[in-house]
Formats: C-alpha cells, sequence, structure tokens
C-alpha cells in the first residue's frame, strides 16, 4: 500500500468494546480532457486500489489499538466517493461544449483505468443541487485572510488580471465535496495538504459552533513514494505537467505504443551511459527508474541491479516496451468506453441519483445543526 | 403608486407587433423577528401594494411607447416572490432556534401586513437547493475588487475581529436570489442600489458570457416618497432602526395601542410648537408629520393644514390615536397567525414546492448553457 495516515478520525459509534465507525475514501478530479502517466500514478491508480478499503484496515487496527487492546474498532466501509468537480473547472474556463466532452473523456479514462463504478460512486459533482449550498453555510464559517493564505490562489490567479471570486473560494468548495459526504479518507496530493487542513479546521469549527457532530474530521491519506512526482521527460527538473507546449513532455494514457516508444527513447537523461538512480544530480534517468519501478513492482534498487552493465539506451528501449505493453490494456478499454457515451452517461447518472441520496441526509442534519428547518 | 423605475428590462418574446415579457417583482427580508414602523413603509407596504402588479402597467407602458407606437407590449403578470432569507442570516450570527422562531415570526407579521399566499409565493430561501449553487456559478464571473467596493461589507465588517467569508459573498447570493427567479422588477431601498448594479452587471455578463439570454437585467423599483426614511422617534436626525437599544426609539408593529400613544407622545420634537413640514430643521415634528400623512392618504402640507393653530402636543395626541388605530388590525391578525405554527409551516412549505419548480427549470437553463449538463 502505497498510503501513510497523518492523524487519527473521529469515532462515531459506540456499542460496548466494539467501536463502529464510518469508513469513506472520497477524492475528486477536475474533467481536464486527458490523463498523463504523473496523474495516473500521483492520483488514479491510488483510486483503483482505495476500491479495496479493507487493504487499509490493518494499518489503522494497529495505530488505533496501540492506545487500549481492550477496545475492538470496526470499520464499516462504505463505497469509496470519486467526483469529476466540473463546478471547479468554472473558476478556469468557460467553454460549455468542451466541458461537456471533458466530462465524457474522463469518466472513459477513469474506468478505462479501473475504476469500477460497481466497487465506488462516480458521478458529476453539479449533479448534486447540494455543493454550492453546503459551501455557503461554510463560507460563513471561514474568514478572508484564512483563504488569501493560499498558495495556489495566488498561483492560478496570476492567469488573470482580476481573478474571479470563485477561485479564491475554491478551498471552501472543496471541504463541501468532502463533508457533503462524510469522507473520511482523502486522498491527496503534498500539494493539497493546505486545502485538507482547511477542511478539517472548517468541519471541526461547525460541529463546536452547532454543537452537533455533524461531521467527522477528514484524514488525508498521501503517497509515501515518489508516485505522484514522475518528471517531465523533456526538463526533468519539473513535474511531468498537462500545460508543457511540448507533447513530448508527457506520456499520456491515449498515447499509442509508437509514441511511448519514441517519446520514452528521447527523453532527456544525461552524459553518463550507466542507469543509477539519484534524483538530485541524475534526474532524468532516475525519472525512467522511478517509472519502471511502477511498471514492474520492482524497487528503484532492483531496477538499477536488473540493468547493471546495460546503457541508458538499452534500458530506455526496453522501458518503452514494456510501458507500452502496460498501457495497452487501459488504452484499449479508453477507447471502447469512449466510443460508448450512453453508457458513461448511465453511469454518471446511477452515481449522482447514489450521491444526491447521502448528500441530502447529510443537509438534513446541516439543517438541522444550523436551524434552517423547523423539525427540531 | 409609491415607486419609479430606473431603466430598462429585456423583452423576450416577439409575436407580429405584440411583445410579451415577464413581469415578476420579486424581493427579500432577513428573518430579524420584528417589523418596526420603518421596515413597513420603507418596504412591506410596498409588497403588499406590489401584490397587484398591474397597478405598475400604466407607468411602464407609457416609457415603452415612446420609441414606437405601433408595438403593443404585454406584460405577462407572474405572481410576485417574496423570500425570507435565512441563509443570509447566517451571515451574522449563528443561533439555529433564534432563527427557527423569527422564520414564523416574521412569516405571521408579513401575512398580518397583508401578505397573501394565494396571490404571491413566499417562501424560506433555504428550502430551495439552489440558491447556493447558482451563487458558485456567479462567483466565477465576479472578481474580488468588485466585491471588496461594497460599502455594506465594510460597515458589517466592522461587527467582527475577521469578517466572515460570507458576508463578503453576501451580494452574489442576493444576485443568485433574483437571477434563481428571473426577477425583472425589484423593490429595494436607496442603499441596495449598488446591489442591484452588481445584479445587472452579473446578468448581462453570464448572458455574454454564454451567448444565452438566460437571464433578464432586473429593474429596481425605488420608493419615491420618504415612506424608507421614517426617523428614530428619540433622535430623529437618524433612521428608525431595530439595533437601536432604546424601545422608545421605534414603533413596532406588535406594539399595543397604550405603548405606541406613549411613544408618539414621547417623540423628541423641539421648543416650537407649531406643527410645520422642515425635515432640515426640525427633524421630529417633520417625522411625525410624515407618518401623519403616511397613514391618512394626506399629503405632509394637507397634514400642516389640518393641524394650523394647534400644538405639536394636541398634534402627538391625535397621531398617536389615528395610528394605534390604523395598526390595531394588522396587529390582531399577526397575533392570530402567530398562534397557528402549523399554518404558517404550511404556508412556507407550498411557496418553496412552487419556488422549487421555477428554480429548476432556470437551473436546467444555466446548466445547458454552461456546460454541466450533456442534453445541448
Amino acid at each position: 500500500m502505497l498510503l501513510r495516515q497523518r492523524s487519527w478520525i473521529k469515532l462515531i459509534k459506540v456499542s460496548s468494546l466494539r467501536i463502529h465507525y464510518d469508513h469513506r475514501i472520497l477524492s475528486g478530479i477536475q474533467p481536464t480532457g486527458s490523463i498523463h502517466l504523473g496523474n495516473y500514478f500521483g492520483a488514479i491508480k491510488q483510486w483503483v486500489d482505495l476500491q479495496q478499503p479493507q487493504l487499509l484496515s490493518p494499518l489503522i487496527e494497529s495505530e488505533k489499538q496501540k492506545n487500549d487492546e481492550s477496545i475492538k474498532y470496526e470499520p464499516i466501509y462504505l463505497p469509496p466517493i470519486f467526483q469529476i468537480v466540473d463546478l471547479h473547472s468554472l473558476t478556469m474556463s468557460n467553454n460549455p461544449d468542451k466541458l461537456r466532452e471533458n466530462v465524457l473523456e474522463i469518466t472513459a479514462l477513469l474506468i478505462g483505468c479501473g475504476i469500477d463504478p460497481n466497487r465506488c460512486l462516480l458521478f458529476k459533482q453539479s449533479s448534486v443541487p447540494y455543493h454550492g449550498y453546503l459551501c455557503w453555510i461554510l463560507t460563513t464559517l471561514t474568514t478572508l485572510p484564512q483563504l488569501h493564505r493560499f498558495p495556489q490562489f495566488k498561483e492560478k490567479s496570476a492567469n488573470f488580471k482580476d481573478p474571479p471570486t470563485g477561485l479564491f473560494l475554491y478551498p471552501v468548495l472543496q471541504t463541501a465535496d468532502i463533508l457533503l459526504y462524510k469522507g473520511t479518507h482523502i486522498p491527496v496530493g503534498d500539494d493539497q495538504l493546505a486545502h485538507i487542513n482547511l477542511t478539517k479546521h472548517i468541519s471541526a469549527k461547525f460541529n463546536n459552533t452547532f454543537k452537533r457532530k455533524v461531521f467527522p474530521i477528514p484524514l488525508e491519506l498521501v503517497s509515501k513514494s515518489g508516485a505522484g512526482r514522475i518528471k517531465n521527460l523533456r526538463a526533468p527538473e519539473r513535474k511531468m505537467s498537462k500545460s508543457d507546449a511540448d507533447t513530448k513532455s508527457r506520456i499520456e494514457l491515449t498515447d499509442n505504443s509508437d509514441e511511448i516508444v519514441r517519446k520514452i527513447r528521447k527523453a532527456v537523461t544525461d552524459m553518463k551511459s550507466e542507469v543509477t538512480y539519484d534524483p538530485e544530480n541524475r534526474p532524468g534517468v532516475s525519472n525512467l527508474v522511478q517509472i519502471y519501478s511502477l511498471i514492474s513492482d520492482m524497487t528503484v534498487e532492483q531496477v538499477c541491479r536488473h540493468f547493471d552493465g546495460k546503457s541508458t539506451f538499452e534500458f530506455k528501449i526496453e522501458l518503452g516496451d514494456r510501458l507500452a505493453e502496460y498501457l495497452r490494456p487501459i488504452r484499449m478499454r479508453i477507447i471502447d468506453h469512449k466510443n460508448n457515451r450512453d453508457y458513461l452517461e448511465a453511469v454518471l447518472k446511477d452515481g449522482s441519483s447514489k450521491a444526491i441520496e447521502i448528500a441530502e441526509k447529510t443537509i438534513d442534519e446541516v439543517k438541522l445543526a444550523v436551524g434552517l428547518n423547523f423539525s427540531s
């Protein structure tokens, strides 16, 4: 398991010496219309693995039982929730047709990667009426200075003369995305730690302000390995990124085998010929070793031993072939699903009706806590 | 009619030389739990009158027909919408029980004043899921500097060490409250002109950005008379206000006749004894003349003539009696309704189901425009 847990969640149901707690993995992705290898190993692959949340439990048990051996903690595993956050996309561009297309595209990509609509809830954020509703309520529990502090806001606002208010509110909507479904375990990248901390803060503040335990304090699940840090093939000191103008800088999941082989062969390395793992001094070749490690289940050391005595050229040839092999079935599934628009729409529709049911329950509790209903 | 129109709305349906346009009066009130004479004459009384929106039409016709005599403009009068904006209340305080109570209280007050649930839609904002939804979308079309400019934000934030983000977003939610129901005519006080201008701006920006005429450009209806400017009885240089600690400074609609007579008798005037209307130099007595004018349908000049040769003391006695008489039936109805909680809840429920129907239609159009649905 690639994951590490940073803090501890609220326990919510106690019966004698067994403590039951809901365990809901939750994450989201913007409908950007493509997924590259960095996204795949940094996030999507984890999502696929997390569809068996039981795999996390030994870790959880051991941490908890440190405190009291006599208590048995029993998680209730709820289906993971993966959202396509189209309302967030509106902060960066206004292109209705592109957005519609990208949502279907990302759905095909996710299912192609192994997200299984029968084992999780996959839906569009905008299909559930309540994200904005809860977001509004949570804005009354945050302050302007809190939101001004976010580095992402400063970064992204550089793209605008006058940044839209929505960009500034982004972390509050993200908090609503999590709390609306009472997410307890949130797979995030390192750059999302400030966001998850805001979510914890708001969750606690809500519960304290209204003197009801409506929301759990969610836990971040942060990748331990370098999986989230696949580098740019043409400039390996930077992360692989979809915004790089040079398409040779990244491998898309929809690239065909020829393209993959060619891109790996042209990947920037250095003047030395041997295969070693030294990200500091040899970022190019180390990045390729990392990729090889991820698709082979070998450690980076094992990869280097495997190519002992061989040149980086020979290594690139083998990596290219192997990566093409690894991605082929994923690509075939993606292409299949892309051609089946009805199926994709049906998956999203089914996911959203399940999501609405959960969201409505939470909103009822929120209304009761805040004073927006009469049945107190 | 007390109203004046400042600009002109979009015309939406053309059939030969008859142009039909939807005409929807819309306004909102925070559930503050009480209404004083200033609120009543400044807003509620107008709402009651506006339940016959036909009364506005001669004015509208004459303005329109200036341009082309051959075209006939035919408004389609839709029931006015009056919202109890409980989501807005959350920006100022967190007291669930008080909020629940205040919502029922304001409902009783409004109905007691003459708001007729059979002739308008009266409902709680929070019962409709889509105010926050639309608010989020509109935040992507506003900028931070636009919102920082609002004088109300500066004013209200003075009550907080760190003002909540919700207070900052207030004008965007207000815009959503209007556009969700395609309000075309918005009764507002002078202090709300900046808000309605933001609404016009956002409405036009949405339509232009997404190249669809989803929203009308709403018109403000501003009170012509001094009705909105009833003064504080103890400090007539200020407006009558619910936040004044001295309850003798205002007349609540629920005050009994004795209290009304006593408060008017103790109203601060000046050393002169005659009854004149001179708000600049004699604010106290002029305020009382204004009140007399409003409850008698006499002009302020007629009131002064009526009391020619009489002292302010005699004037106060007659005004107190007459005002008590004027407010008695309203107060009796309010008390009646307050005791009928089931009726109040039923009115709000019925109003909200009608409101949800309208809101859902608008949101469908918004989704189509923005790219959040598939049926393009």
